[in-house]
């Protein structure tokens, strides 16, 4: 069964344009094309026309109307790169124009199997020629410089002169929207033109960012064909092409590959235009590396990379697989995800996971705890290496969390920013950015969890016990004792909706952990005779060990006696509820529409905060405590935040409320699809797409991984006949085939694996499997 | 015997003269001057060249890090209108410049008497001619838009050539520093100059602010004279003097008078300068009205209006009079700040004071609590009139206080700005800014004072009561009930250092007083049949009423069993207390070098919070929780901030500790003199000004003025033989003479006053006077 995603654009419209901009954008986890319309839009349409190098950035300013001490006041930003997506048609003189003319279909797919985007259009022009046009992209995941366009043109009911306009843009903005927090304010020249050059039907040009002082190039070649009945007719560049560098009548730095050929009935004119873009964080010479990359993909030619893409994408999907039976579309909507999630991730530790990947400017192209929270899980199981990539990219910057620490005013450890690209907070408003501390205890949970589930104890000694050294020593400088109890005061839980408050439940339950993961972590060291460079580097102590067991353990976690429930924190319950049922519609989010000092006096919540401590920290609390928690916030939370439903799917799944677990998970599972937050259009949500595939593996299977090993306990969601997926456990490649009331549980590669299933403890080994019915509950 | 400030200036250095420029400025209340030097500074001293009105202002971007639902985003600033103060000097071809040549004496005088003030400079040239230059400025309290210079030469070597050039500069910009959030940052061109037109030895400019749209004019005319052993010879323009309008080298619009004259020994050369300002909004046509104001005065001259200062000043003296034998130096200081307090307070309702008054761009002109709470006690109990000029002014806010209110998400009433000049919020950063709910409670307590001082029932039926009413409003719908209790979550208390709390002690105690009062009030005009406008336009209910008078009565005000004190909030003694003693001198103010985020996490205070409320709402707890609660807070407060002295002074008075309320009192009395904050240079403290005479009126003399009707419980001050001060109480003017464990007061105008003192309740007609001896203490 083929993953595809398929949209017919019956009405040519801008708000679903602009959504397909984000979904049919190709990306590959180095480079990133939004899917816009090679031809345009008309004037006046909403378009972020852009293409982005993950990890590429410029810094610009962002002055704080009061400037407090060791604010932030600079913030580094995703830079659109180049347009080279453009391409402009003409058929008989006649210019491709969507709105005017008519469209006789209108299709867009995206085909996860083969990694490529389509345009599909039947198109009849306003002097009567009908034409088809089908265009393929490509962001290769073989050569992750290369980006692919395949221009195809067929008369359906003339002959007659095509002329193709390919262009190479050197000089983009980014793009801008002043009304709203989430995306940048201002469009800033931020890559500077440094040169351009064109010749042999190739352009190349290279920029350089205004204050951040990095390079990049992109490089374009192309080859054109004319086939008849699918015999190529012509292979190289017909005599009448040419391609020219010049200025734009407003100044821009633009060159355009002209094709002009005469075209019959039954033959097709195919432009395939490729694309490099290489940048000075990985590359020495940019302009070399591209040169070089294009002249190489010239040569290998646009089939070699289709099969290569083709092949990249079997491994993956068969790393990864997951399949749903009995609802088809949310086995696509799950594939979907997965794949963006692909699409989205770093393939070096140079960048991490963008909230919105590499499909579009919100959040400005930072790394928030997305990564490590919701997007990290789905790699640690099914790709462990990009996993690892992952957690190095954060202990790579841990000297700067260290000197963002500094500036908070603490004397030891490292505080992770709050969102950023190179590891520096670009968080301009700390009360809701900053202050969320609890990215430490997120990242070192991701240490921790990659290491539960790998084994993999040399990573540890490297760079993951530092990260979690570093992190428990920030909790010692932040908390102080309050009478036998440990507080943690003045910090932001993950819901936005309260902040700055004391003993958030979220946050002191991530640092009880992690104080008791940094004790762990050097005594496993230490047994293992592994913890010298460790122990030297960081001056660790026997004593500083004992002070942070003392801390974890005395680590207060607020409770409410009355209620029964976790208050998310020490005053959350003495505030009024607020009365959603009685807010219009109109109101939501709740963030554009109230100042956040009302909604810090509200009980009302963002997103899950208690609740998705319930998933992270299960063993802290009983599961009438967990219950109680969980309907009370429900009542009280929003979800105006893209990663709350999905763990309020987990974590009804774990307390025995399926329906519920299920009905959360479609709200996931097509957020971005759906364009249920009416703002995917601004990018995807990677962050839901992980958090939807935990709300299958850790919600409906009740994936486990901790001290105790890896267990599982899953129910069948209701409609579906089964689900199956694989999961790589300390090396061994599982399946996992899920049906009503049975599991079948078999081990593919690897060793042995000791797994628990519902109460059962049972060892599988390669090649066997193990079934089992499911007679009790499972809570 | 002599109001004078005297400062010698032996060397010529930048600091001190950054200093005197606020220390020697004029105003009146309407404009301010700063006292720069005519001549101009060396190239690279800091100087803030400015003239002020008070109350006109532009609007300046203020743009948001991050721009969260109605956050801030512009601002009002004041603006600095003309340079009409430079005036050069060449004495035969050398120019007058205190950095070259010897400075033979170098005197400032401030005649608080008189009202001017004076530089006194005997100086040799480098060619060896030496004399004497006496400049004299002052801001007219009969004429509020005139200021007056007269610089008089006096060659004391030589005859010869003596030439003036005064400066009519009309564009300025504001002074700005870009690293001190206290400052503004950018310096904007917020004045366009739109004419300029000289002739008859005048010129006259208008200019109109860039975004506000205001207007002002400037205006300037000339008298010359010179005189023989005091015989005025020379009266009118010498003949070889002219006036010209031009564009300096680098474009600004500026006109030059210039005096030739050939002086000899014995020979004075005087400028008299006219100046004056107008704006538009008091002034339809503000060239029509500054002419006329500058003809008027030009034919006046300057010995009417010096006449008319010393008898404005014989009467303000008189008014609000305040003697210390014992200790001339304190004495002088607390003179100086009365004085300052008149220059800086409006003289109509279009303005407030400053916290800067109008000697200098500190806070950018800006209005807060200061008015209400540190500065109004000084003009209830000396000028009525003032005080009740500076309520209105809250009062024709009100509106849009309102809208404040709004903003912030409230559904009733009214939340005035933090800081502001025409009502509008400017405060940037809210979580030390519009987060200071108090300050509603403030000015609801200010025009309660004022009723309980001056008995003024139709300021109440007019304005106050709506004031107070629909500040009481915005508590209904800021608080809520958790149990019992009437809480108060999430604002900031006057302690900036720790922001956004539950329950500040300070706050809920004005709410609560607030609440009470606005039933009260309500019941007094029941009673007294003045009800119905306000009921019908506030639309009041009984129910209403009562629910505020149940919410006072049961406002939740902090207490901790354990140490037997006012906690500052519900959370502030869970935190770690901040070990001032091991904190490095060059750390403060903690609010630059620390984040504020470290800061909110401590036991640390910028000022009086919990300690100002027990001045105010002094009869909420027990003498022994005030002293506990005093001495803890006081081992925790940094007074970086310039109001918390005189409250710490106060307040130690009220419980006994007599040095100790002297000892802060010293540190009030002379933080301007003796700059100790160091930032004098951007203008002076006018609410500390305030707290200090409060400091000897409430501190030493004890002066409550309540429901009980008027007390005072004085004791004297180590060192000090005697002081004696006035007071206004219901229209009669009392006069307060404490010795060593004796008082007298007498009634010296009015009605026949009911005082208490210390214990004893008497009566005391107009012309007679009482006398105790304090033989127990008085607390």
């Amino acid at each position: 069964m083929k993953k595809c995603i398929i949209r017919e654009q019956k009405k040519f419209e801008e708000k679903s344009n602009a959504l397909y901009e984000t979904l049919f954008s190709c990306a590959n986890g180095y480079l990133g094309i939004r899917g816009c319309l090679e031809e345009g839009v008309p004037d006046g349409w909403n378009t972020m026309r852009g293409m982005y190098i993950n990890g590429f950035y410029d810094v610009i300013p962002m002055k704080q109307a009061e400037n407090l001490c060791n604010f932030i006041e600079k913030k580094e930003t995703m830079v659109n790169v180049a347009d080279l997506q453009t391409i402009r048609l003409r058929v008989c003189g006649e210019p491709f124009d969507l709105s005017a003319g008519t469209i006789l279909s209108n299709r867009r797919i995206l085909n996860m199997e083969e990694g490529y985007t389509l345009r599909d259009v039947t198109w009849c022009s306003p002097g009567g020629k009908k034409l088809q046009i089908q265009i393929k992209r490509m962001a290769s995941f073989e050569k992750l410089t290369l980006f692919t366009m395949e221009y195809r043109v067929t008369p359906l009911n003339f002959s007659g002169n095509v002329q193709l306009e390919s262009m190479h843009i050197a000089d983009v903005r980014n793009y801008s929207n002043p009304a709203d927090p989430r995306l940048a304010a201002e469009s800033l020249q931020n890559l500077q033109v440094i040169s351009m050059e064109t010749g042999q039907g190739r352009s190349i040009s290279v920029g350089r960012t205004s204050e951040s002082g990095l390079r990049m190039c992109a490089a374009c070649g192309h080859h054109v064909k004319i086939t008849a009945e699918n015999q190529i007719k012509e292979q190289s560049v017909p005599e009448n092409s040419s391609i020219r560098c010049s200025l734009s009548s407003d100044g821009k730095t633009e060159s355009c590959f002209l094709v002009q050929a005469k075209v019959t009935e039954k033959e097709q004119l195919i432009l395939e235009k490729y694309c490099v873009l290489t940048d000075s964080i990985r590359y020495a010479d940019v302009q070399k590396a591209a040169a070089e990359d294009l002249q190489e993909a010239l040569l290998k030619g646009l089939s070699y990379y289709e099969e290569a893409q083709r092949q990249y994408l079997a491994r993956f999907w068969n790393q990864c697989e997951m399949e749903i039976d009995g609802d088809e579309s949310m086995n696509n909507a799950v594939a979907f995800n997965m794949y963006q999630l692909l699409q989205s991730a770093a393939k070096d530790s140079h960048c991490s996971v963008a909230a919105k990947g590499l499909s579009g400017e919100g959040y400005e192209g930072h790394y928030f705890w997305d990564t490590e929270m919701f997007i990290l899980p789905f790699f640690i199981l099914t790709n462990p290496d990009m996993a690892r990539m992952l957690l190095s990219y954060r202990y790579d910057t841990l000297d700067k969390a260290r000197e963002n620490a500094k500036l908070l005013g603490h004397r030891k450890g490292a505080l992770f920013p709050w969102r950023t690209i190179t590891g520096v907070e670009c968080s301009g408003y700390f009360p809701s950015g900053t202050a969320q501390y609890h990215i430490d205890s997120d990242i070192a949970y991701a240490v921790i969890q990659y290491y539960l589930t790998t084994g993999d104890l040399d990573f540890i000694e490297e760079k993951g016990a530092e990260i979690v050294l570093e992190t428990a020593r920030l909790w010692m400088d932040t908390g102080n004792y309050a009478g036998e109890y440990f507080v943690i005061n003045d910090v932001t839980g993950p819901d936005e909706y309260t902040c700055m408050v004391n003993n958030n439940y979220y946050t002191n339950c991530g640092a009880r952990y992690n104080l008791a993961w940094a004790v762990r972590f050097m005594k496993i060291l230490q047994e293992t005779g592994r913890d010298r460079k460790l122990s030297e580097k960081l001056k660790v102590t026997e004593e500083e060990l004992c002070r942070m067991q003392e801390a974890s353990d005395r680590m207060l976690l607020p409770y409410d006696q009355k209620l029964g429930i976790n208050p998310q924190d020490d005053s959350f319950l003495q505030k009024p509820r607020w009365e959603l049922a009685q807010t219009p519609k109109e109101n939501f989010p709740l963030l554009l529409h109230y100042h956040p000092l009302h909604l810090y006096r509200y009980q009302v919540c963002k997103q899950a905060d208690t609740v998705l401590a319930y998933f992270l920290y299960e063993t802290e609390q009983s599961i009438e405590v967990m219950k109680r928690s969980y309907q009370y916030y429900e009542a009280i939370t929003t979800h105006d935040s893209s990663l709350s439903t999905c763990v309020f799917s987990i974590v009804a799944s774990r307390l025995g409320m399926e329906e519920k677990g299920y009905s959360y998970f479609g709200h996931s599972a097509e957020m971005d699809l759906e364009n249920t937050h009416n703002n995917t259009k601004d990018g995807i949500h990677t962050a839901n797409m992980g958090g939807c595939y935990m709300a299958i593996v850790n919600g409906f299977a009740g994936l486990r991984i901790n001290t105790e090993g890896i267990s599982i306990a899953p129910f069948l969601p209701p409609d579906w006949n089964k689900y199956r997926f694989k999961l790589r456990y300390r090396g061994s490649l599982l399946q996992v085939e899920v049906r009503k009331g049975r599991v079948t549980v078999s081990v593919l590669e690897g060793k042995e694996v000791k797994i628990r299933i519902w109460e059962h403890f049972c060892r599988i080994m390669q090649g066997e499997k193990v079934e089992y019915e499911n007679q009790s509950s499972h809570i």
